[in-house]
């Protein structure tokens, strides 16, 4: 399957540049430096900064600048996000991408400080990579800081969290949830690939719409999962949305009416993949096995 | 006393500014927000932003920006480091500038949330009011990020974490944690106020080297307080490093060479500060304040 093998090259040129724009583990704290490596080696889909690689190699002005480093911060920031929603305080989970959460493998504190490092270091790799191009630089860190901020990633875990203690999110809170929760750094991802290539302000609104149907069409799919997939496949912990009573778009919707949405989300996604210039043929099929996807 | 008034007028600058910069506690999702505001309103010293203004003003490049962004972003970094830092996996504070905690306040997942948040929110600030200036919002965000990472700030605070454990640092492992936990915060913001006078790279570096003096004299009056002041006038838990075996400057060189050291940092940080153009008699006035301080 070509769109496989399109992912596994781009997965793989992402983790060579973990390594080269990550800290090395013996790095002083090396306890700190190795929790960080710990969860961005983890592996898991690398949806974010494949997606951020294969709009930077579409159709890139001449000249553009390397995106790796770019996709690289993208994946410090979602790997963060994950440390912290797995802490005790959080969703107190013990499994991620199948290997223990970080502060099982460490402890709480390690988890919370890698964490706070991971995000740091998303914002000065943007600094110090594209130091040679301020206004790129600036414009990369303004578009990640604001997605990953206190009214779009943020606020959409703390919505999610208020909402699990009260039990009874409307079919509004959940959409706000996962615009920010989820779509808004699968957004940026996209945004961000189109910026370091050089693309107007017209393509990148073509690319943040795209974005936010993929995003929720992933959360839809995770929804959908958490009832439909066994703990082994899907290397978390299954069915804790229904022990927790947890308003999701499977209790809102049906699981059918769910289905219904991913496809309708994902067919968006297409047609607006289509529309952008190069090749976007693996695009178009990455957005269909999201939808399909097992885990 | 002159000193005293110049710094209330800062610091009343700067709340203005915290007013202005941070999102209203009524935006959604107004739990966050509301824990951002309450724990950057509790006051606090206000160090950090105040010299940032201070030396921002001492002889500015005509149209030289408003520093006042930047020093409310200052401000949000430090606030969300203690935060993080008063958490039950960390420190395991209640009380913090004489109110409660923001755990205490709210729950621990709102402070694990608020203080990204505002870590988050200093980037974003940094690159929002400085983006008609797109090379020097970069240069500020390349500065603060450095030294808020994890061989900086989170580096020292992850290995003071590991020398309370361990109970056994010896004075080069604690010279390491305050150069990073505390001096590295103090640096940046020195440098971030000529940053934005659009001072050259030599006075940078003389601000640079005050701030490393500065920061250390700081961490040893702090230490020195924990064992001579009360919790009333410090505002916070005393007595703790001593209950907790952490090694400190007072435990490793004892009272009196603690304040000589506190008094030869403070005669370097003065000269440092003399050395700078403009009117300097406020920052060198600060320098000595922060020496004699007891809370």
């Amino acid at each position: 399957m070509e769109v496989t093998n399109k992912l596994k090259s781009l997965v793989s040129r992402l983790e060579t540049g973990i390594d080269r724009h990550v800290p090395a583990p013996e790095t002083r704290p090396s306890q700190l430096h190795q929790a960080m490596r710990y969860s961005l080696e983890a592996g898991g889909k690398r949806l974010r900064p494949a997606l951020l690689l294969a709009v930077a190699e579409l159709d890139p002005k001449p000249n553009a600048p390397d995106p790796l480093p770019a996709a690289v911060a993208i994946e410090c920031l979602h790997t963060y996000s994950l440390i912290h929603d797995d802490l005790p305080c959080m969703d107190d989970d013990d499994l991620r991408r199948g290997r223990a959460t970080v502060h099982r493998q460490f402890d709480e504190a390690t988890a919370l400080l890698a964490g706070d490092s991971l995000l740091t270091h998303a914002f000065a790799l943007l600094a110090k990579a594209y130091a040679d191009n301020p206004t790129l630089s600036h414009a990369l860190i303004r578009e990640l800081s604001h997605a990953a901020g206190s009214q779009r990633l943020i606020g959409g875990q703390m919505e999610d969290l208020l909402g699990e203690a009260k039990g009874d999110a409307t079919a509004e809170d959940l959409d706000y949830i996962h615009l920010n929760k989820t779509a808004a750094m699968i957004e940026t991802a996209l945004v961000m690939g189109g910026m370091v290539a050089g693309w107007s302000n017209e393509q990148l609104t073509t690319l943040r719409s795209a974005g936010r149907d993929l995003g929720l069409a992933f959360q839809i799919v995770d929804d959908i999962l958490d009832v439909t997939a066994d703990t082994a496949t899907l290397g978390k912990t299954v069915g804790k949305d229904e022990a927790t009573e947890k308003t999701t778009y499977v209790r809102l919707h049906g699981i059918e009416t769910s289905r219904t949405m991913v496809a309708d989300r994902t067919k968006a996604v297409i047609a607006a993949f289509a529309s952008l210039p190069g090749d976007t043929t693996f695009l178009e099929k990455l957005a269909q096995m999201m939808a399909n996807r097992v885990n």
